[in-house]
């Protein structure tokens, strides 16, 4: 057909604009298009124009808010081992006996009044900050597994050269809009001196903005730090600059470490994310709403005391929402029970007026195949859907959490530019409605070469690098290969072209010499 | 872990109740849960208890409406070969310029009056009977491939036993709530008599309702006929035993092969589902304002004209959306503007007062792996949430439809499942408040032996057939399979546990007779 050659043409062209980052239309990028090469450009975070979905009504809604009070005031939540803690509230008016606090009904949301609805995380490139809360949505990669499954197929602990990449792989992915946090452990390096060569790669591969270490008071406090020596001292305390996951240690205990951390990240006004990390039927009660009642007790408390630390320091409401098999006791991932989970706490959040996180590409499988798809997808379709506007684990996680994949993580990014193409909702515009194009084409004929379809292609559909839609025979000819296989060579393709993005020498000096006093004054640990 | 282990003992039982299909429970249902074996109990069809998700507002649905008024009275749709049909809508009150016709504005609105909203599809076994429109949904396998994948890894064409499988295990999954109708062609039939091959199965093998021939207007009138040997001619002229395809030849022209069943069916009050076959850049506008408001046109040409035919005929709003790579032209699948493309029409469906059809689990992939997975779930999260009513295509398709996949079905009805629990909504008894167990178990314990958990964990949470939560050692021990390879497994356990319903030998032998008779009549045609 003509008028598909034709487009043919014209598509390589356009696609090359979209993929040269800055090398110019024309020869070059059209052979870097054909090629492979890079990704296109970052886009910037999700403004959502489509619609939250919403699984409760305001019957619901008000049921759990109210169970949740009971549950803080007449079960209470621990904060362990952290005797300024119970004094902060003891002196904020709960009743403190041992390390359980209960809460009198009111109290936290009295609270959470100075918690700021939304607030700029700010990239040390400025046009890679980022929108927290209302319409925004941002996505980051897979936080925390000691694994990885490389490009050569190997199931292995990671390293710090794994980090990197992946941080680059972050970096480069359009539709990626932080690098994250622990996208994987670097295991090679000495468990109390590789937060720094984290926050190092972070800053150093990667322009978007980045989550702090959370793992002791004082890898928190060597984040900030850190920032400090990029963003400027007085910018760090006034702004937010990291985002810092704090998990609650479910069922209805906050520990020692995680409030170590969020004091250190309150203090300097750095952002909280209350995570209660639920498995359903372990962690929370086997139902929706038992679990939801639960994560909302949770959230208020821990969230609510960011502000007893510092008042309008920026908090989310957190929720890692996933169940057991009640056969083996496993984590699953994808299945119905923790969408509902998500999109209700969604809406308990909205109410409560702070951010939100949930959500990200989960799964439990072993390898990138169609049920670890199916479990991404699941998830992430609600975590669109539902309003999320923090996404972790958006890449990268197979295996429950516990292996980083780069071959998903290509997957992944692909369905991430998805939501965001799916978030810009319908168009409307005289040219959308297309009626000149309906009148011109008439019924019979075809719209492949039409005025309208001509000048609209470019950026009518979105485009999958990864997704194969050749014909049988095609496919065939090229190799009869699998997704994750296109995906390897796409990755590989990846890393070759990655250029990191300008950073001030003074700056990266002053980190590289923080760092080494630092790892020089205290000796290696691996515990 | 006691408790676990304590757990798992028990879920068995549950299971292999569950999955015992009358056995009765105790060690040999154990037995079989533990082997695998046949599926659980066939479940109604869904009534969905949660909301639809909405992309247009009220703004956006009349400016698509009143376009399609113009596009119905400025552009008009074409009825071709069909003397009939244009002398009927000249009757009407249309204007009839060649096969061109001119709708004025409101006309086929007013027609549609005599619709009904929501009507019962009728199954030879009343309890498999379905409701269609409203808050029902129904699921039915892919339509239409000419190959299969099959258990051997051969992509080859279909054959009668191919379709005689796909019945059974359409028959067999649980939230399959139709046998469907062409699940695949029996290339191996004369063309001009497989349809009598191919209602025969639908009517041996299963007890579900299933879809009637629409590809020539005495293929219907077999169909009807075949029907009336099972229900009595009374019964089938005035109720809905089969739901028949009648796809628009977009853009804007119904054809004679259509036409010409859609008569046939209408005038027996069989459910026509008018379905505007849409790749967005080809068949429609590349913006899905301008898709939904020529399938919207389309819609309310083709479905007026059933009740032209027959008033009170059911009839059903369909879309099939998908976009095509502007770069070779070929369609793709799951991508987010033909997701746009069918909430909207679910929309314009709901306001229109007809039942709506669209999605199911879509792609363009090879092979079932993740991308397969990606495209499909990304399609069939959407037809849930959209409110969809007949889900064509929900199981099994591959490759652009081109394919029939065993293993696909295998890994899709096992996702259809879990849509079906989805659609249930959020629990806000008291049992699911589980105030009590929060209470039980307070801060830092677990749920997993609590009187409350003991109470509800047979039915808390979606059990996945074909998912493998097992530890990475566990799963490397039996033998790092990926989901296909279980698919695979559990198809074959499944046909090898197949036992058809119960069919009175009268019936049986007069519909045996019936094709004998016609089959004699004809000299083959393989074209």
């Amino acid at each position: 057909m003509d008028q598909e050659i034709e487009l043919a043409g014209a598509a390589a062209e356009g696609d090359g604009g979209r993929r040269s980052r800055g090398a110019g239309r024309g020869a070059a990028a059209r052979r870097a298009a054909r090629t492979g090469g890079g990704p296109g450009p970052s886009l910037p975070y999700i403004t959502r124009k489509i619609r939250e979905y919403e699984v409760l009504d305001e019957e619901g809604l008000s049921l759990i808010e109210s169970n949740a009070d009971r549950v803080l005031e007449e079960i209470g939540i621990e904060f362990r081992e952290d005797a300024e803690a119970l004094k902060l509230w003891k002196d904020a008016g709960a009743d403190v006996r041992g390390e359980r606090v209960h809460f009198p009904k009111g109290l936290c949301r009295e609270l959470l009044k100075t918690a700021p609805r939304e607030f700029t995380w700010h990239a040390r490139n400025p046009e890679r900050s980022v929108h927290v809360g209302g319409k925004a949505t941002i996505f980051a990669p897979v936080y925390g597994p000691p694994f990885v499954r490389d490009l050569e197929g190997n199931r292995r602990y990671a390293t710090i050269e794994d980090f990197r990449n992946f941080v680059k792989l972050a970096y480069m992915a359009p539709s990626m809009h932080s690098s994250g946090g622990t996208v994987c452990e670097p295991v090679d390096v000495p468990v109390n001196k590789r937060h720094l060569d984290m926050i190092y790669s972070h800053i150093k591969y990667s322009d978007k903005p980045f989550m702090g270490s959370v793992t002791a008071p004082e890898r928190a406090e060597d984040t900030i730090a850190m920032a400090k020596l990029v963003f400027g001292d007085e910018f760090v305390e006034n702004n937010c600059v990291t985002l810092n996951l704090i998990n609650a240690n479910s069922p209805m205990v906050f520990d020692e470490t995680m409030v170590g951390a969020l004091k250190v990240y309150a203090r300097h006004n750095q952002a909280s994310v209350i995570s209660p990390f639920i498995l359903s039927g372990a962690m929370s009660p086997v139902t929706v709403a038992g679990t939801l009642t639960q994560i909302l007790a949770e959230v208020l408390a821990g969230a609510s005391f960011t502000q007893l630390i510092r008042k309008g320091s920026p908090v989310l409401f957190g929720t890692f929402a996933a169940s057991i098999s009640m056969q083996s006791g496993a984590p699953t991932f994808g299945t119905p029970e923790p969408s509902l989970v998500s999109y209700g706490a969604a809406q308990l959040a909205r109410r409560l007026g702070l951010p939100f996180r949930t959500g990200g590409s989960l799964c439990a499988s072993k390898v990138p195949d169609a049920q670890a798809a199916h479990e991404s997808s699941n998830t992430l379709n609600m975590t669109l859907l539902a309003g999320t506007n923090f996404v972790l684990h958006a890449a990268g996680w197979l295996e429950g959490g516990l292996v980083s994949s780069y071959e998903k993580f290509m997957i992944d990014q692909d369905q991430l530019g998805m939501m965001q193409k799916m978030a810009e909702g319908v168009d409307l515009s005289e040219n959308a409605q297309a009626l000149d194009a309906i009148r011109e084409v008439g019924p019979g004929s075809h719209y492949l070469g039409c005025a309208h379809t001509q000048a609209n292609f470019q950026t009518a559909f979105y485009r999958s690098a990864l997704a194969d839609n050749n014909s049988f025979e095609q496919w065939e000819i090229e190799g009869s290969k699998r997704i994750e296989e296109r995906a390897n060579a796409l990755c590989r393709s990846w890393l070759e072209a990655y250029e990191a993005p300008p950073l001030d020498p003074a700056i990266d000096e002053a980190l590289l010499a923080f760092i080494q006093q630092k790892k020089d004054s205290v000796p290696d640990a691996f515990t």
